[in-house]
């Protein structure tokens, strides 16, 4: 598909809610934004920005030319980390891609133990100064590539019992996306059990069966999955809420719901 | 007073607003921004950037060091021009600023007979592409350095006729501010008598004795005067409303109100 | 060819020019760039930017991403109007691209003359300040999408007419490039009979059988034509230069040089 | 003074330096720069921008209205390290400046362990992710703040053990400046003993004598002193080349240079 299909012209697209979110934490995510896309290349591109979403000509170009298989989208709303392109979302490593919506809790106090946790190898793969970043890095560490879940529940173990030593009571709130350009793992967790929205699609073929006449569901192949913070549009039973503390695996026209829990991490 | 007095510490600053704009046509006002200030020097300085406010490092600094006699601040959601830095308010003509809230309606419609109308010893100095910046160059040409308000009515009067030539329905919306360092004059108008928010301070005086203890209040000299398009606090008693088809003029701790009406253009 | 192939991979790139240019009127050209490339869309894509090539992370992105069938490129060094994207290279409309190296002399003394003589429909699409811009939308007035060397010249008479008008010596300086996604028309002109430098590349084929091992050589068709205002590399042989006052139009894997002059304007 | 007397006027000024470097390692410095100034206020002013210095308009405003008795202005051309203000010089803690001309060799493989070796209640305060900064912060973390050149050689010393404990050959190469506002001292040092350049000038008042005509001269105080990595212009006479590994002292109107030599780290 175009990017802009599923950038500009959802009635609730991204771009709207960079604007005005109606779920969101915060109501505007402007600051800065970035777009990962897969297609015939090795890598998946990224294109990012500072600027907010709603403005950029460029994105604007880009979505009405490049085509992709599977995309990666994300809009910003700093919660404290600087407004610098090596801090948009997603991030990248290799031919993963990997996106987060909420906050590790007092990440300056946790920072630097966190830090020390990534693997000396990927450390100088670090760009910017986001824990959603180092995040990513210490799932990398714990063998995001070969196990996605487990590295994402031994990371978010380490987060949590690094938070709780140093006094934090609510370490980390999350939804997060990753994918290797094949699956996508999405994730709904938080310390406290009050979560970021997460949700995604329905099958495309029953919604289609529904609502014959509506114009984003022709180009959608069948196998057309999305995965939200928040829905694109109105239609109703186009969208599923992915319930609390569960990972959401999308690969082809499948989806799966597992329990997700964070793991301890041996001494 | 330094910058930020204004800029940042009231508890609605314009900062706050940028993002949560309670009178403004839009909620979100992040499409740039600019200041101008005036000093020791001849020349006001002006600061601007495509930046939404919140984000903007070096405004808070530049607000953290920079003493004023006089401040104009805008934030910018753009009706449709490209967000540049060139088509940041204040505008400035050698010693005086000016800065415009509202459009001219269809504006590409009515440019080019605008742009033609602007003295040809002006027209070099336009540098951006916005209504705002032509409708001063406008009044420049009308004589804004000699009688404000006659400028400015003229100037509306052309705008109006213009528009109405072309079959627009209400040609103008606005709340203008002007000054020359010294005086300021703010017009609150619309063609459809619906205008933007325009509000002033009270006497400082009196609203000091009112709330000894406000810190606002404590920095501010006597003869201080504030005029926004949205009241900088909740201080009851603090604001008043400039009324529909007036221009306020503030010189010294003396604020005067006129009515104001577009003046037709001799053919 | 992925557009990287043409910006990125050659000895003397056009990024590494922005930084080092050894033909240009400027060393440095890093007030912005732009690139506009054709797909299968109706319309060629822009991705443009004020910041300089050489540090552009979405640049290098997009060119490792974007396939393209022809493509314009530009780098920037201003010669007094704004950075800013409005005044990027290249120009678009409907689906013809346009750029220019160079300049129109005393430009803000000639601009409003000029500007008046843009057809009043097209007067609205000219987005930024600068004067290639305004050059192009009287090429537009001139009739470019029906035969582009007659518009061009009626242009190039106009804008030296009215220089000379205002006292002007050498009017214009130009390196000009045209497309409508098929033909291309490229000029060397200048008021001063010393224009800026131009180059386009011999045949590939010739040239592949030269050097078998070069790998630049091996992605290109044997249709392949690169214009260039510096050659992309040393290989000699590889380029011709174009005279002074001509046009060379490629079309296909076809070149033709035409002799060029400016068009006297009938008054 | 005002910031455009040292930004602006020289016929060498820093402005000029950034596209066309005479002596630095790099012809072109337009990744970026950033100057900081001390006025009335507790902490200096920092403005900074990932612009090149030649285009930035706010540089040109701020330089024309910011009065200060002692500047730290900087222009990079990066060594790798992404080109956004967190990485921008000069560095700030507290009323202390520092900025850095050069690199620590081979960065990413030494940087874990040195951002390991920073104070970890100096770590959160690590914004961007250069070399520079980072060495700010180990400096500060061996007692910048009490006794400036003992920290540095400290951090110096530090830097080379950990760089070939690698297998780095010279790790590292440096002109450093730091101040607290009072006192400015200036490094000169290099692994390889062939260090980038530095210079100060000569007593004013002696130069003055020399040449009574010559305006830069007029308004500067006899105490004056400026630390230049390649001199403002080509007063001859004026600029004094600092030699290598030395640290220049500059407090009121003296200067006195030092031996330099970085220190050992006790195990």
């Amino acid at each position: 598909m175009l990017l802009e299909d599923l950038l500009f012209k959802p009635e609730n697209s991204l771009v709207v809610q960079s604007m005005h979110s109606r779920l969101g934490a915060e109501a505007v995510n402007g600051d800065g934004f970035g777009v990962g896309w897969y297609d015939a290349q090795d890598r998946p591109g990224i294109y990012s920005s500072t600027e907010p979403a709603w403005n950029d000509r460029n994105l604007r170009e880009l979505a009405g030319h490049a085509r992709a298989d599977r995309v990666f989208a994300h809009i910003r709303a700093t919660t404290g980390t600087p407004v610098q392109q090596t801090n948009c979302h997603p991030f990248r490593h290799g031919h993963w891609l990997w996106m987060h919506n909420g906050s590790i809790a007092e990440f300056p106090t946790v920072k630097r133990d966190l830090t020390v946790a990534v693997d000396p190898a990927l450390f100088p793969h670090i760009e910017g100064s986001t824990d959603s970043e180092l995040f990513f890095h210490l799932a990398l560490t714990f063998g995001l590539e070969e196990d996605p879940p487990a590295a994402v529940a031994r990371a978010v173990g380490l987060i949590e019992e690094t938070g709780r030593r140093h006094g934090v009571e609510h370490p980390i709130q999350m939804t997060v996306a990753v994918t290797d350009g094949e699956t996508t793992w999405a994730f709904r967790y938080s310390s406290m059990g009050a979560s970021r929205s997460l949700f995604h699609s329905t099958d495309i073929s029953t919604l289609r069966a529904q609502y014959p006449d509506h114009p984003l569901l022709h180009g959608l192949s069948d196998d057309t999955r999305v995965v939200v913070s928040e829905p694109l549009g109105d239609l109703h039973g186009a969208w599923r809420e992915v319930p609390e503390s569960t990972c959401l695996v999308v690969h082809g026209g499948h989806e799966e719901l597992r329990d997700f829990a964070p793991a301890l991490v041996p001494a």
